[in-house]
């Protein structure tokens, strides 16, 4: 696990020439694992996501870099709400790290830079959500204080069509 | 509970003359009771608050109303994503009905038009977040055939500060 002499992980805004990296990252640790594509050219999809998630000004598609290595992603997601007297919240989704930098941690580097862009936002709160299987990331959440306070509910709209 | 003569219940967008009916809803359930702002004028961080929802796209203030009266709300965040081969979420927060007017129904029609909302906008998926101590709503969610697969967590992230 020890990465030997220090990495000075960069952490910043993704760009188009990091979406193959991403989506690999993706794929590495997707449950099933078959959920996504990797093969190049990249499924015109994921182009179009990428486009979608740029020009939204709420939100923020992160990597974390390592000489020139992309090694870590998540997606930043901010939403103005009423409640709480008007609160914005920051939403974190899609949070991976690559297989061979787990454990040093990098997550939580990765973590602590969202829950910060987050607080220059103005976020009340950040929020998540991990699948119940995954009780490693649950450990990792809880210590470093976040408290699961909710249950997780999802629906596939199209289900019973 | 009998709502008498059947009720024709209007669901559509928020507007902002619908904003303090709205913060009251949310204040009649909040957890705790004291979080929200009721009293007239509202506090102008609600007005703040509308107004980023309103101009942002990818957000959809719902009312329900019965002749008239707002007798339930919820907020719909539409959120592109690269994860499942680029495609979109649907994310429901808020959701409230009038004590006056649970368990006859309404909060089911809520939801389900809620639901094809973002069927309409392609959504593969529709998530939220539900209080651990809810189980009331846990169970109103997993009738309507909703996957309780998903820990949710929380951070405040001035705490520690």
């Amino acid at each position: 696990m020890a990465a030997g002499p220090e990495l000075v992980t960069l952490f910043r805004a993704a760009t188009e020439d990091d979406l193959i990296a991403i989506v690999r990252l993706l794929a590495e640790d997707a449950i099933p694992v078959d959920r996504e594509l990797t093969a190049e050219p990249l499924d015109p999809r994921y182009v179009h996501a990428f486009a979608a998630i740029a020009r939204d000004p709420n939100q923020l598609l992160v990597v974390a870099e390592d000489a020139g290595e992309v090694v870590g992603t998540l997606q930043l997601t901010y939403i103005p709400g009423l409640s709480f007297r008007g609160a914005w919240r920051g939403q974190i989704e899609s949070v991976r790290v690559a297989s061979h930098r787990r454990n040093a941690g990098l997550g939580e580097a990765l973590i602590a830079w969202a829950v910060e862009r987050c607080r220059d936002r103005g976020c009340r709160m950040v929020q998540l959500t991990s699948t119940n299987s995954r009780t490693a990331a649950h450990r990792f959440y809880a210590r470093l204080g976040w408290t699961a306070s909710h249950t997780g509910f999802k629906l596939q709209p199209d289900d019973g069509r």
